[in-house]
Formats: structure tokens, sequence, C-alpha cells
């Protein structure tokens, strides 16, 4: 099949890493028999030096005619003078609404490879591990548009005081709640609502419209949660967690506080998504299935790491948060399962080798070396035919 | 000096806690020529079934009179089925409210004798403690009062979505950031403000706030922080903080988290309190010096553990957490600081001497005797003449 992926390598180590991830993706490509055509935009930094625009209308226009997009990072000490409407992190928020993704997915997976980063102690990770193992493997469905980072806000008339507004529909509640579920479906199939139902009368909307899309999905465990217990159980217990579905201001900090359970925030992916074409589009919603006919979600893949600007162009930066990237991409965007766990186990495979750049070890500093271990065709053919 | 400490015991375990503080409270007014007098009420499960109601207008009115409340837990399974304003925990929303306190601290430190039970890494505690020590010692300063869990909520018209507001005036911000002020004045001198600045318009006023405040406290280094930053701190570098001052819902969350990194919640206790005579009453603020010309602050301590009914009466329960209470009780509202510490030796003194109850390890499962060791006037005294 054919798919067009918008790369959006933006600042700092971004262009180092989305490389690596391309070359990855061209040796999926090559091993699966597809064809990845990719429009390189700009945003950021990069665009505000070339444009005056952290977001170019054009960026937008042809982020909006691929099938998904990658992006590596964006932003620097260089403009963080510039007021406000002129940051980087602009092209972020741009991006997001004007792909109509509301649903971010951030994995926190400890890999066995990677224990002796994890902040946590063993017998504690092993203690709530199905397997007994010391590690976990969670997804945080965290909502993007909505909520109290996005409802009204301002001072009182007379400055004396302040205020913000958590808002939430039913029909944003429902959309979100369905990616988690989508999520969960092809995990563990166990889902928790965080919330803080017992005071706020938003997650009381939460919990009900869960109690209904639950009965979608009747292979799938619903539980709740209240947040400021999750964010004791994350510490105490991570492995009785699969998917998390969440708010975005709860999303925001518990998807903090998982990912340096993982002590490696070189690491982590993520993914924002908007309407899937398997589910009837909603009133007021984008996205959905293409005019080609082809099924796919459209959705913005990145890293959870910053630009690092200190690190840029060195060969030094860890590629494998962005390759990860790419591998929920090929899930998410184009439900390419096969293809994204053989990304996954090349990255596997990639540890095990002990291939390390220098942010989680120190064998090898080379994140050419790591990507060449991780994207050969060799790899990913060998660690999916492992499989 | 004579004091009036009004004791709530509550239900399940409170009692036995209760009981166990004041034997400790005996022995520091032994010690230091004090005289406590103490007013029994009650509030919570017991009381529903006496009078009907979780919180008696004359249990609320007798605590008033006194110049602290120390309370034990309330809540139980049997209770659990009635309705929302008869359950017992509305017994601590009403004492709250009727005490005027708006500032809840929750101290999570990590003793040496209890490291095993911390789930963090020594190495990573190590990291960030200014001596090099597996340990932690902070304090978080929650607003009570206000914000989320107070402000406007309701529904929409037709139901399809729900809303809650973040609310907060300057001058509740700047209250309860005295309290923080003052608690950090007695400790190591750093206070960091908790918030999401880059988003809350609410945020914004509390640093405002906050930048006005710290002008009157010149020797206590203020620092920000953004609450999904934190966290993350809170797990890896936990050994960075002081006192962290917060709004209701963010230091709902994050007490908790830092509760579970002590690994001993059994351990754990909490103040909550209103205006200090060292302040200038403010408009509308309650509490403040009684007219008898003590200089006190009104508080109300806990143990931040639940009623535990499984284990009530059977001398088995952790008292520890409510004789630290007690110990924060002679801090915060009497200003007796050498007494406070030497409770808290004393409570040391036990650790290290092996006695344990269940919950934190297993050498001896005697609360009695653990109370019996931290409260003799011995070990009281000692502790303290090691001073
Ligand atoms: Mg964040
Ligand atoms: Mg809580």
């Amino acid at each position: 099949m054919n798919y067009s992926i918008a790369l959006v390598p933006g600042d700092g180590i971004g262009p180092d890493v989305v490389a690596q991830a391309v070359d990855v993706l061209d040796a999926v490509a090559d091993k699966y028999g597809h064809v990845f055509n990719y429009v390189e935009l700009e945003a950021g930094g990069c665009a505000i030096d070339a444009t005056g625009e952290p977001l170019p209308a054009e960026t937008l226009e042809a982020a909006k005619q691929c099938d998904a997009v990658l992006l590596g990072a964006v932003g620097g000490p260089k403009w963080e003078t510039l007021p406000g409407h002129l940051r980087p992190e602009r092209a972020l928020l741009g991006l997001r609404a004007g792909l109509g993704v509301y649903a971010n997915l951030r994995p926190a997976a400890l890999l066995p490879q990677l224990r002796e980063a994890c902040p946590i102690k063993d017998e504690v990770l092993r203690a709530s591990n199905p397997k007994g193992e010391a590690s976990f493997d969670l997804l945080i469905v965290r909502e993007l548009t909505g909520g109290l980072y996005f409802g009204e806000r301002g001072r009182s008339p007379d400055g004396s005081s302040a205020f913000d507004t958590e808002t939430y529909s039913r029909s944003e509640i429902e959309r979100v709640l369905r990616v988690g579920y989508r999520s969960a479906a092809v995990r563990r199939k166990k889902l928790c609502v965080v919330d803080k139902a017992n005071v706020l009368e938003s997650s009381r909307l939460w919990r009900e419209v869960a109690a209904e899309v639950a009965k979608d999905y009747p292979d799938i465990e619903t539980t709740y949660m209240y947040v400021d217990n999750c964010a004791m159980q994350l510490v105490r217990a991570p492995g009785q967690f699969d998917v998390i579905v969440t708010s975005n201001l709860f999303g925001d900090i518990l998807s903090d506080e998982a990912s340096v359970l993982t002590g490696s925030i070189g690491m982590l992916a993520s993914a924002s998504l908007g309407d899937s074409p398997e589910e009837e589009p909603k009133a007021g919603s984008s996205g959905g299935a293409k005019a080609s006919g082809k099924r796919v979600t459209m959705g913005l893949y990145e890293p959870i790491h910053g630009s690092a600007p200190d690190i840029a162009g060195q060969d030094i930066a860890n590629p494998l948060a962005t390759i990860l990237s790419a591998a929920m991409l090929l899930r998410y965007s184009f439900g390419l399962e096969t293809e994204a766990r053989a990304i996954e186990s090349a990255v596997t495979a990639t540890l095990d080798a002990g291939y390390r750049t220098r942010d989680i070890a120190s064998r090898n500093g080379s994140a050419g070396a790591v990507n060449a271990a991780a994207g050969s065709t060799g790899a990913v053919g060998t660690a999916n035919a492992a499989r």
C-alpha cells in the first residue's frame, strides 16, 4: 500500500532523530512491500527563522493532506525570548488543532534491558506484575483538546481573583474513551478511567459516559480510580495498569509521572490521534477515512523528549523514542500491527545486543549505530521472523 | 502553660491511636511542665449512631472552644450506605470549615529505619539528598478550602456537558503561602510553589502573589515548578524539596504521591491550620489569638490513614502517625518546638530500638509496646536530652 507521511523534523536533535526513524521506516517498506512517500515540512524555530511564523499555513495544509505526521522536536533557547504567539511550541498546538487530534497516547513501558535506569525497586515492580517480572507496560490516553487547559479563564473585574474552567461534553469524553478502548483491545484488555468523581461534576460525567461506552467493549475490563490514588498506585504497583484514560490535566500529570518511572525519557514515544474510520463519524469531528478510500487515522507522532540543541548534529541523540513513535504511527494510523511490532522487536533486539546511546548507558555512543542496528532490514526482519 | 485539646477519636482504630497519643502528650506535659486539658468529643460514625449526625453541633462548638483538635479516624463499612450528607466523612469537612482551617500540612519523610519500605532505590534517593543520604524530608502545604474542589460546578441545561471551576482569590493564596513560609522558616528554608502557570490563569495569580509574599521572607529561597514536572521530580529526586505550597487539587495528588514514597502510610501525620496570631488578622478570616491572651493557632491534627475497622481494638494499629500528629499539634498550634522535636526524637528512638507494628515490619506486634517506648517519660526525656 502507498502512504504519505509528513516529516516535521523541527529544531535541535529533531532532524537527527527523524532521519534515523526514516531509515527504519524504509527498512519496513522494503520488507513488507509498502511505499512511504515523505513530505518534509518546516515548523518550530526553523520555521520562525525562515518565514517569521512557527507554523506556516503551507505546513499545516500540506500536513493535512498526508496520512500521518512524524515530528522530531521544536524549540530552543534561540527563540525563548519571543512573545508567546511566536514561540516554537505554538507549532505543536497549531498542528494538534489543525489535524483534529484529541487523544494523546503515552506508552510507558519498562524494558527489562533498561531496568537499572528505573527508580523503583525490582521487588516493588515484581509485586504488581502479573508475571512477577520487574517491569511494567502501561499506556496513558490523555484527552488533549478540552478540560481545564482549554476552558474559559480570566480575572475578576477588580483583579482580586482568577479562575479557570474545566468543561467536558459527552462527545469529547466518548471519543477519547473509544480511542482508549481500541488501544486496550490490542493490548491486555484492561481500561482504567481516572478521575475525581467523588468531588468533580465533570468527573461524574466521565463515569456516566464510560459506563455507556463500556457496553460496546464487553471483552475489556473497565475499572475506575481517583486521580490521587492513581498517583500513588503508579509508584507502588505500576504493573496493575494496562490502559489509563483520563482528562487533559490529569493525563498531563500522570503521564509525566509514569514517564519518569521508566527512567529513560529518551525512549518514550507518543501519538496524538483523531477520529478513526472504524468509528461512525461524529458531529463536529474531523479526520476519518481519506477520499482515497484508504482506512487511515490521522495522527501526530513524536518523542516526548525535547530538542536538546546542545547535542544536535553530533550523532549522539537517542533515536529510539522517535523510532518507537514511527512504530506507533504504523499501528494507529495505518493499522499495520505486524510492521509496528517488527520495529518494536528490532528496538528490543538492539538493546539486547548492547547498543546504547549515552543517555541510557554507555557502551556504544553512536546514535547512528543504534539506529543501524534497529533499522537495518536484517534487524527488522530477524526480529519479525523470531515472533 | 495550660492548653485545652479536643480529642475526636472517631471510629475503628481511631480510639486506639488517639489514646496512645494522649499517653505521649501526658509524658510531655510531665516533663515540660504543661497542663493539657482534654475534651473528648464525638464525630463520625459513632456520632451518627449516638445522635443521627456525623458532626453534632455540640461537637463543633466544643472543638472551637479548645486550642487545638486531635482526631483519630472516621468512617467504616457500617455507614457506607448512608446518603452523602450523613456519611462519617462529612464530619471532617464540617470540622475544617467550622474551625476555619485552610492550610493542610502533609509531611512526607523517609526515616532511615524504614528505608526498606520505600519503593524508590537507595541510589536514586542519595543522588538528590543534600547530605547524600538515602532519605528525604519534605512537607506539602495544600490549600484546603478553595480551588476546583469548592468552585461552582454543574451541568449544561441539556445535560450534554459538565463543568467545575477553579477559583482563587489573592487573600486565599496569600494566607496559605504564609503558612508555607512560616513552616519553611523552622525547616530548611526552601519553598517551592507548584502550579501550572504556563496554562492556568489561577496559577499565574499564585505566582504574582508568591512574588509579593516572598519579599517578607528574604531568608527563604522561593522557587517555582509546574505540577507535571513536580510529579516527576518527587519520584526521581525527592531530596530536592523542603516545603511545597500548592493548590487544593494539586496538593491532593502530590501529597498522596509523596506519601507512598515513604512506603509507610501508617507513619504519616497531618495538620490543618487556620490563621496564626503572628500574622495580622485578615478580612474575612477566622481563628487567631484566643481571648485568653495565649498565642495559639487553631489546628486540626490527624493521621492520614483511615479507620481500619478490621484491626480496631486489638492493640496492633500503628500509633506513630497519630503520635507524630500530636507533635505537629505542639509545634504549629502551641509553638512548642522543643516539645515537638522531643516526640519526634522519641519516635526515632523507638524505631531504632526495633519496635515495629506489623504494618511497617515484624518484630514487636504490639502497638501498646511501640507507644510505651515512644511515650514513656523516659524516652521523650532521653531523646530530648540527646539533642
Ligand atoms: Mg506535561
Ligand atoms: Mg487524596
